[in-house]
């Protein structure tokens, strides 16, 4: 066992920089202590000596004492600039920022080989959920076939409440915000960009596959209204904002979009600000994980797993990277859809392959259809805010015949 | 990256074995290949070709050129002379066999240490759930206060049908074999020997403690009526079989018993024959991991995970048990229990540090109370099969207190 005793800069001091410090000086499982803390505002009163802080970047990043950088500040460009030039001048790095993270992926895996020093981000998915590290070392055969979850906590905050307390969603949304669970700009969560940044994240590690978050689709909860809600229960089901990741031979689709969950699903009993991820592979079965997403607890403990996990010499390998080259990002994904509209026109229905069920009235109208992943990443009335689409079931070359069929003898 | 090619000497062809060679002769991820396979009965029609067959233990571990033997009997007597000779020769093991590893495990610990060979035992708790990495991996800090699971199968298949379709305890036992998902000798199962196994191997992994077996308490299933049922339905909570290990100071107190578990306990939504673990730390909260617990597909994706850890070098570095020199396992732990009886002499009452409720019926009478668990680990009573007893709580000095003020101001 080789254990080395690292020197740590950080950059942030906010509840997650605080809860670290606690933990460090708390712990002796951890061989790490902090050397420098670098803050943007010199004047705030801080619960450590002075001595600690600078303002001054350099202090840390040139300080060649400073084995690891952990990186815990809110602004995504400011620290995409700071872990770059840190792992350019080799040090390793911690960081929980999904945005910076999802964005420069590609950047980063360059960086971290070329430099040959380790980047590790555990926090950025799920919190406290060890994602990262068990896709690396424990699925890290070809059997993993579905990655699906429930990675943000404050459109599941939402949600619960519309469904057990009828709140409608302006008001659900004010009380996450109200308990600190929603981003400052509520469009990165209800618009499912935040579980799309980690749905990114995710596809590396599950599947070896390096997509751009522009390419993904995601479609968020803002649209949703208590009609939705009421269908789901009417169903005996829950509607949550999901990712999904699925592999179909070399293909790999992927998107997040609100999705009618039944009784039998684990993802059902992730309520309020909880995280759950569900992966499916040939041997293992269902295996499901659950825990806090976010917030400064959760995430401090996923960095300091990562500072621990650095006291080891640890790295991301990649090794489904290396090892699938053949896999490829796919929308040619059949999906079907419950689609709410209060206009006709408003739905683009020849982008429709069929339609299976049709409810119209005066307050609302919906269909079951099914429509490829292609159409609604392309088309700009999926987004129309006057329509909420949900995910009734990924399908397969096979159910879509079977489906034809049906609907064939139906009509 | 470096990654060997592995020879694998394999014990046993039963479901786990044969899904092994599959997956081994389907999958590019692991670098693994079976040399030789030793069986019991050479006469059984065997899928493979003769010459992988052996009935000679020695042409696996006399053969320099297998590098890993994968344990897969059924026998934990021979299993444990196997897994020795193999550890003494410096191969690399890979068992799932509970009973085995739990009643061995400090001296399979010195083998590992003085033969400087790895010995990995995923299978051995929760089959896929990656209970042990993940402890030795991710909770490798002294945060971890709790463990808690449903460790067995079979006995939470039992509950859940005696809870949902209100079978008595023979019928829900008889199905749970007809299924396949019990153990040819149902006590090992319903008594909760079985999830002691799994719980000691987890409490030197959570905590660094190792504690033998016979020391720690098992009360199972078998007593429970609907009775019991009814109660923890009317209380709006499950009786689930499950084990605990509570870290309180340096001291861990553990043991296995029927508890009431409530609606917001993630251990509630885990139904029939899957398996779930809890864990409870300062910092990450609280954190669930559930999926199939036994059966040959999930043990068998547990051993091929071992085998994939292998050809990474991987091995149990045994962290806590290093750092945690001054942990102790304790007895002095006070529970709340409730105690169905018929007959008011099969209760030794003097055990108890008080009552704080009692029910009288014809039918039957109950007791809650709360007890040391050292005063139900030397009772012969706890066991009577008169009696059943049920975990209310698991209690601390400052709650006793309370009780104590709530029952004098109470009587």
């Amino acid at each position: 066992m080789s254990i080395t005793t690292l020197k740590l800069g950080i950059f942030g001091f906010g509840c997650v920089g605080q809860g670290l410090h606690n933990v460090l000086s708390k712990t002796k499982g951890i061989n790490a202590t902090i050397e420098k803390i670098c803050i943007k505002h010199p004047d705030k009163i801080r619960s450590l000596d002075a001595a600690y802080f600078t303002t001054d970047p350099s202090e840390i990043l040139d300080n060649p004492e400073i084995d690891v950088v952990v990186e815990l500040i809110d602004d995504s460009e400011a620290a995409y600039h700071i872990v770059k030039e840190a792992l350019i001048k080799g040090k390793a790095v911690v960081s929980a920022n999904k945005k910076l993270i999802a964005e420069h992926l590609e950047e980063l895996l360059f960086l971290q080989s070329k430099h040959k020093t380790p980047l590790l981000y555990e926090g950025s998915v799920c919190g406290s959920i060890p994602v990262i590290r068990n896709l690396e070392e424990y699925y890290d055969n070809d059997l993993l076939s579905s990655v699906s979850g429930i990675f943000n906590g404050s459109t599941n905050y939402i949600l619960s409440k519309m469904r057990n307390e009828g709140l409608d969603f302006d008001l659900a949304l004010k009380e996450a915000q109200d308990k600190g669970f929603a981003e400052s700009d509520p469009l990165l969560d209800v618009g499912g960009f935040d579980a799309k940044y980690k749905l990114c994240i995710t596809l590396l590690h599950a599947f070896g596959l390096l997509v751009r978050p522009e390419n993904v689709l995601n479609i968020g909860i803002q649209n949703l209204s208590d009609q939705d809600v009421n269908y789901a229960t009417q169903n005996n089901q829950n509607i949550k904002l999901v990712v999904h990741g699925q592999k179909q031979g070399q293909h790999i689709s992927a998107f997040v979009m609100p999705t009618f969950v039944s009784a039998d699903n684990p993802l059902t009993n992730v309520h309020n600000e909880f995280n759950g991820i569900l992966l499916e592979s040939a041997f293992a079965n269902q295996q499901f994980f659950g825990g806090k997403g976010a917030g400064s607890d959760p995430t401090g403990s996923a960095v300091l797993s990562d500072i621990s996990a650095l006291t080891y010499g640890y790295k991301y390998e990649y090794k489904k990277l290396h090892q699938n080259t053949l896999v490829s990002y796919s929308t040619q994904q059949l999906l079907e859809v419950y689609v709410r509209y209060q206009d006709k026109e408003t739905v683009q229905w020849d982008a429709f392959q069929n339609i299976s069920q049709r409810f119209e009235s005066k307050a609302y109208s919906y269909v079951i259809g099914s429509i490829y992943l292609e159409q609604l990443l392309q088309e700009e009335w999926a987004l129309n805010d006057r329509i909420s689409i949900v995910l009734k079931s990924i399908l397969d070359g096979e159910i879509l015949e079977a489906t034809n069929k049906e609907i064939h003898a139906a009509l």
